[in-house]
């Protein structure tokens, strides 16, 4: 494994990559930044994936960019630099971070399976990492069913010793593109429900990608829903997780791993609003108003505090996934506790930002294709980030607080 | 002039008429509002004008609410009452409240006209309020200029002893179905730079209306442009004002009386936010969560100030309005003042209760098809009401309190 | 009874009174207010009573203000006209007005009693009344138990057919000038645990009145814990409420009326802080700096929603109080929905405005000898006006809008 | 110089120290703590300074901390680790924490004249630095001229070829132990006013330390005024600073360095506050309410994002102190951003804290005798930490955003 740690952080606000690799990428993606900015408001207004995007980000090697040098990719490992490399896309386009966040986080926990999986884990994750390293695999993951939960994705077993998937999943990021989907369901082995997440080539019979995205913002971000009828899976396609309910707080890494990159996105949405302020105030000329300078200072000052609690907890969570060497448990309740602290901080700050400079631009911003009016549609996703929902949070939160043990 | 108060107010947070004739336009309003809901997700979306639904209003008479009676309408000229109006509209669709308030303020301050204008004016405005009672005139006004102001609309002296007027306009909300139009614009009487409104129909020459709204919210309030390219203007059909840049407190109560009843749409957007919540827990049952109940508690103590704060404002403007008989300078003062001063509290408070609805319902309500989508875009409208934009307000309420001669 | 509101109400922010008698009062109080006002520094300070101030009001008449005239009283029955009084006072000292709240509420539930109790009850409430009209007594009610609530006051049976009182209240304002005592208190009557409220004159045996208020704010209210052991009580000084732990929605009208008018004296304390800051800022003269201009636009916002959703709530409050005539419970649950809406943004708004008044002056008001220093510290206490606390509001207001019939 | 840094950063959030010797105090201060606690409550009451307490870290060298080790000291110079070290003496008393910065802060500030300075001021430094190390120096410095600036402290010649030192100082925090005084003053050299630093012995004639501190908070600092009346000053003690008025950005980075430490109190005071909170639902056992449950998310978040902005803040404050090597005055600006920046956050988070801490635990937190009713009030402090103002910072940051030329 790589060293994730530059000898001494200079800054800790989310600005410099921590790692060589984490700066590749962020070398790398710098020459795709113009066209993602070009297209942010066209996609946006049709609600169309930006493909062009991500096909130059295929071929250019940034789909691969955490999948272990040893299997094709640029080996970046790092929370903090795949967060920071989001914060830079989101800066000219969130929806095309979200989307990317698909991939690279797979990336990540792929590499996980890789290397401390059972040999059929191994197995499936060394193909699909070869495949996203290669550029040929684009891998769609979708946990959430459906339908509010109503319907569970389910796997059962097939005739011919393999699985058959049914269900339906929806917020399924980057799929317009996908060429691999996997797909988290419940599944019977044994008498005892288990998780387990299956992986489908887009090929797969029954499988069909819906285009039917439509949201408040990150309407580029390609967020459809997948229908599973019947689709046939290969016994050792299956990653097999433990039984449904079980409460495993080891499994919180996995988790936060996951998701945590997303906070990085935020970070991009603020901080392009700010330099579109800073942009227009320094067009105009002359002196601001006096509102406008109070503004100005708070935006700052909150935007200031996001990028380095936001930095901050990258730093640490990297720490507590490759470096940290106690109890699983204790490792899992950290990086979820940081991440849920660090991600009400986000869904607190950043619309504050985002709405403040909408205030000291003015009316102008109300128009659907002035990018504030993107911004605004955008950064309120950020509450919506799995996991957790704000009640669910505090309910969260408020037990680890006082000892998990209230109930 | 009908009596503007019930003999006591029982409730102060906008919930009740005050007139009669405000209770009469509520209750015709009030069989429009389904038709109104049923259109608001279409018409949010395609960026389309009601024209069906103001059709409705046209021929119901709801269109000639404000003019008095006299003149063929319903003589509602409480503030209070038609903001009232304008929030219960609001509730099934802010877009169509915004548009509809276009035509209620101008009965109201063509009202004036009539009563205390000089003779051209008095006999301008007539003409205007008896094609608005009857129903055939549809009259939109439009103040600002489109471009950020770099061109100003100007009447220059036609050879026919009349006018032509040329320029654009912004933000004309209304004008797809206007019949006629009130444009503000500068002109030179005697050497002396003066402020003007013209009255044009439709048909004039030289005057396009174009389709190019497209806002963030509002989208169904058809705010276009109106591009005016040398139309011919009659004499008679100018109100003429006095001299740009004079400091005129008293033209504070006009400029009041134009634009505080839309301070009800952000009480109806905010107060659709709280309903649509409350319906969908009380559909889910069971008891909410923790951060459920806080942030109901929290949104219903929320929209209550903003009812109660709305409420009062209204009251005392139509006193003010139609009762004071101090000095007009003091009564634009005070109006002013307590416009500006609930206007910052809407623009606080509205948006504070629409989004922790969001928070409440989860990620449903990011879809742009979820009502709360739309609500989130309507109510961040509030801050770009005329008059003032919040820096502006910061510097006419820090004057304002202290003296008004710090300069 | 009075009329309760004059023909119109011209201002709805609580800053005119409503009824002849609350505009007697209000004269009365304005001869007292520069003693109450000169003597709030030392006895913030020491943590003294102003005995003289009240020997004042009670010699002057205010402190029989909300007794009926028949009885010697001013007949002041508006709650929003006591709740104004309070809110002139706390402009001068808001301990004063905490202390003072404790009598003037105590005339408005006692003539409740006497209109419409039992015999016992009209004759006990006719006796205290009288003597608070002629200003010999003074009334301090105690409704909280000290220690949390650990030892519960209760009334025994005496061998002489009355009863014997033991326990100890807390925060029991204005006790050390009380001639007496209304404590509330457990009885069983027939197997049946009720709620009482004993009247015990201040010699009563067993009855001590301690000297140990500390408060961080409000320290000149005398907010004592009284101690009462073995205190006989006659039979015909009890007023018998009903069983314990009963649900009486139509008993939260009483509870209203006892506290709402509190929400006054958090007006005046924010009033005083702006005021102070405007008196500093024109002292100061020139142009203020960009910051300062912007806070005092956001002061003068919030202190305006402030004091229009506190004077609407006592306005309405006084329409169900005193001429609503359904359902009581409904009526009840009106008041307290109404009460606990405008507490919690009291509690909100208020603090702010104190807070952001420092920031204006800078590290002078940091001083304990500025004014400011003490509104920073009284107006905290907002949050702890009975009922209810914020966690209780926030169960109460969600049981409430969800239709109380959740668990 | 010591390394700045251990290799790894752990954690960001102000919990562990980055440098072996910030170690050495922390576990020197450790010992100390429980009289620091034990003191609190009485000191604050009766506005009396911790003499005691500081006799006792006087005697174990905590005292000589930021002294470098060839003089006698611990060789602290990490600003984290600094600050580290007054979070967790404000945990126990803010008041204490306040005070020993006067002396910390001295001793990195005369460190660096010690290196850097002309042969004078090497001289001085080494003298008072000596003094410092051994336990035998006390040294109160104090900036700020009474009576908000009308007076100016001067120097000026005396016949005996030193100076005369005469003006009114306020705020100088542990002046009632101090041995020597740094007094900040006006000289003019060559017909330039120029800035100035005096030391003075306590037992300089004209010199008077009055005892009239008497704050909001912050109680048992000590921070009363200075009187100098024709103070006999020695040529060589007197540090020259520039012109006044000289604008002169490199100097930001000394005055970030004697303030940015501070930062830390405020992450005491309210991490103290979280702790009551926390230790008290504990005692209380059971399941908390909604709103308990949701005040405690919103205070960890806050108390997460306040402890990762000011870690992160003064790990990079000792990279650019120590470390960078670039253009001084970018340094300066630089340093005084980031502080600026932190300065905002911390003085909105910390407050929200402490106030939410007073909601949990409900009204037991008003009795002046409660901790939180001293953190409440000492929390309050940070707003007026030097510098700047909030409407000075308000100018600074906005300038420094947009370039600093908009004049």
């Amino acid at each position: 494994m790589a060293t994730h740690h530059r000898d001494r952080a200079v800054t800790a606000d989310l600005r410099d990559p921590r790692t060589s690799s984490g700066g590749a990428l962020l070398d790398l993606l710098t020459g795709h930044l113009p066209r993602v900015g070009d297209g942010a408001r066209r996609h946006d207004r049709d609600g169309t994936f930006p493909v062009e995007v991500f096909e130059g980000l295929r071929t250019g090697g940034a789909l691969g960019a955490t999948v272990p040098a040893e299997l094709g990719g640029l080996g970046v490992t790092s929370l903090h630099d795949v967060s920071l490399a989001l914060t830079t896309v989101a800066e000219a386009d969130a929806s095309t971070a979200l989307a990317l966040h698909m991939q690279l986080s797979r990336g990540l926990t792929l590499t996980h399976e890789w290397l401390y999986g059972d040999d059929r884990a191994r197995a499936l994750a060394e193909r699909l990492l070869r495949g996203m390293g290669s550029g040929e695999a684009v891998v769609c993951t979708t946990v959430k069913d459906a339908g509010g939960g109503r319907v569970v994705t389910r796997l059962r077993p097939a005739p011919d010793g393999g699985w058959l998937l049914s269900g339906r999943k929806t917020l399924a990021s980057m799929a317009p593109i996908a060429t691999d989907f996997v797909v988290s369901a419940r599944v019977d082995v044994a008498g005892v429900t288990r998780s387990a997440a299956a992986v489908l080539p887009r090929r797969t019979p029954g499988l069909t990608v819906l285009d039917n995205w439509d949201g408040l913002g990150m309407r580029a971000s390609g967020s459809v829903d997948i229908l599973l009828e019947d689709c046939p899976v290969g016994a050792e396609d299956v990653f097999l997780r433990g039984p449904v309910g079980e409460v495993a707080d080891a499994a919180l890494a996995g988790q936060t791993v996951s998701s945590i990159t997303m906070l990085g996105i935020y970070v991009g949405v603020a901080q392009a609003a700010r330099d579109l302020v800073v942009s227009e105030l320094t067009r105009r000329g002359g002196s601001p108003s006096a509102g406008v300078r109070t503004l100005l200072a708070e935006i700052e000052a909150r935007l200031y505090a996001l990028r380095t609690t936001v930095g901050s907890t990258l730093s640490v969570a990297d720490h507590l996934a490759y470096e940290f060497d106690g109890d699983p448990a204790e490792r899992g309740r950290r990086m979820m506790f940081d991440f849920q602290r660090a991600k009400l901080t986000v869904n607190r700050l950043a619309p504050e930002i985002v709405s403040d400079c909408l205030s000291v631009i003015g009316g102008a911003s109300y128009s659907g294709s002035h990018p504030l009016a993107r911004l605004y549609r955008d950064v309120r996703a950020g509450a919506f980030m799995h996991p957790f929902t704000y009640p669910d949070a505090v309910d969260w939160l408020s037990d680890a607080t006082l000892g998990g043990a209230k109930e």
